[in-house]
């Protein structure tokens, strides 16, 4: 195993005064719903409302004294940017984000106000490598893969350690599964902290790679992804995979409407914003009620960063 | 004074088994932004998604024994009904809300998961108190006023009751104003509960009756109200008004367009669903920044019942 039990100790110690020990919250009408005993570990708190700060910090604390100097890159449009570009500048490390041109401005505004230098490009992948490439050519800017990297795997796994010192005997975990960061860090958490608890996937089912993955036994990425989950399109990756086969118990697919039942549930129940991406591990509790009736869930709330700008 | 240093000892202790004692959060972007600390007082969890559960619970207890076996009854289109039928039922009594045809389907199905007998009106004042007349002659049903009621207000402090014990040294409090029952309460409790604390009430420009009554020393009734807070459209009463008068230091008049803006900062930055009456005071402490800077506020958020359907 790449990622050992003292490496995410020695991880969650020192990420520990660059992020926020997120709260744990209850609903009794959600428990009442689900006849379960729900914990919502709300990384939408999170500094910049998600739990991707963890995973990026822990990438820039790893780098040496010599990378620090030339700073970090990375191309994303999403959560990942922010966390970086906040991460890198709270230890005074400059940041290079590539972002594509059709990014919502509510995003780059985000980015720049945490510090990072935003590069547009045209909205593909393509553009968006090549660019980056440039950009690290030109700067020597290390960079930073948003989930296939294990101190970012080690970071994201934080999260999962919080919630199992705040809860006891939980029976199960629901994550959500995009490039596996998350879900692969949750996993491991669970494995090496957990008492006897089983890690699950929440996965959309317009962008099941994870769950043709595991089934077949090799990374089957997604050829397109449809889903209103925007964190969650990602495919695996060759880190990220292995730890998802091994130690993440059932992947279950979560239709868009069924994010979007779970969504309003949350917001208009627990008075929470939160992601799509979030929604879809209370999807996965109101979808199987026979497996979750009785137990003591705990459900990783990966984020709220919802663009409620035209809701007003 | 009707109401009593030890009368509301009591009532805090009485009520507290029905109710949720309810979390401060903290926002570093709004401290930033605001250049204060402030303190959010998050009723928007509190049971029924608002405040009102506290002064309705606190009404229920109060009955005589004769008046429990023949129930309450109040009119209402907002979280009064819904408070009200929880209180009620969670005190095995019978409660009988007038609700407006036109109320939302959402109010109308919370109210009646509560255990509330809904009767419908036509959406005026008149017809509203006409049937509610009606169903107290037929019932005897004890009519419980949203606000204007020593045993709301007494219920309503023991929120700022609570805030004070949860946070330290605050200077001043800001509370949304509408009937009064909140805001009243909330001055009470600090005005024997506080160190020093003001007060400061935080009101819609279109409904803006405490403003004016307090310059002018006498209730000036709202002719009309325009304002999409639509919590805080009613006019003090000749119970909450003299309180305010005496215990509420400033009123601060807020516009629509403030309201959302700071609704919006709640939302995108706290990841909390607010209610437009909630944003009122965010929204005063943006509109003075000369006032509160370096100060340590309290900020009533008094509930999250937005009618987020539309929204998906």
């Amino acid at each position: 195993m790449l990622i050992t039990k003292s490496a995410l100790l020695e991880t969650s110690k020192k990420i520990q005064p660059f992020i926020h020990n997120t709260p744990v919250l209850t609903s009794r009408f959600l428990n009442t719903l689900t006849e379960s005993e729900l914990f919502f570990k709300c990384e939408n708190f999170q500094k910049t409302g998600s739990f991707k700060i963890r995973g990026a910090t822990n990438a820039i604390l790893n780098l040496t004294v010599e990378q620090k100097q030339t700073g970090v890159a990375t191309h994303s449009s999403g959560n990942f940017a922010q966390a970086l570009a906040l991460a890198a500048t709270q230890n005074t490390i400059q940041s290079h984000i590539v972002m594509p041109s059709n990014s919502a401005q509510i995003k780059k505004d985000a980015v720049k106000g945490y510090g990072g230098l935003i590069t547009e490009c045209e909205p593909t992948l393509e553009a968006r490598e090549s660019i980056l490439n440039n950009i690290v050519k030109q700067t020597e800017a290390t960079f930073i893969h948003p989930f296939n990297d294990i101190h970012v795997i080690a970071g994201q796994a934080t999260c999962c350690m919080e919630l199992l010192n705040q809860v006891q005997t939980l029976e199960y975990i629901v994550v959500p599964v995009g490039g596996g960061g998350l879900s692969s860090g949750t996993a491991l958490a669970a494995h090496f902290f957990g008492k006897q608890v089983q890690v699950i996937g929440a996965e959309p089912s317009g962008a099941d790679d994870a769950y043709k993955s595991k089934k077949e036994g090799k990374i089957i990425p997604n050829s397109n992804s449809n889903t209103i989950a925007d964190g969650l399109r990602t495919s695996l990756g060759d880190l990220t995979f292995p730890i998802i086969r091994d130690h993440i118990s059932e992947i279950i697919t979560i239709s868009d409407s069924q994010i979007i039942d779970a969504m309003r549930l949350v917001w208009e129940r627990m008075k929470l914003i939160i992601e799509p991406s979030s929604a879809t591990v209370l999807a996965a509790v109101l979808k199987s009620p026979d497996k979750f009736r009785g137990k003591r869930i705990g459900l990783i709330i990966s984020g709220g960063n919802v663009d409620v700008g035209n809701m007003f």
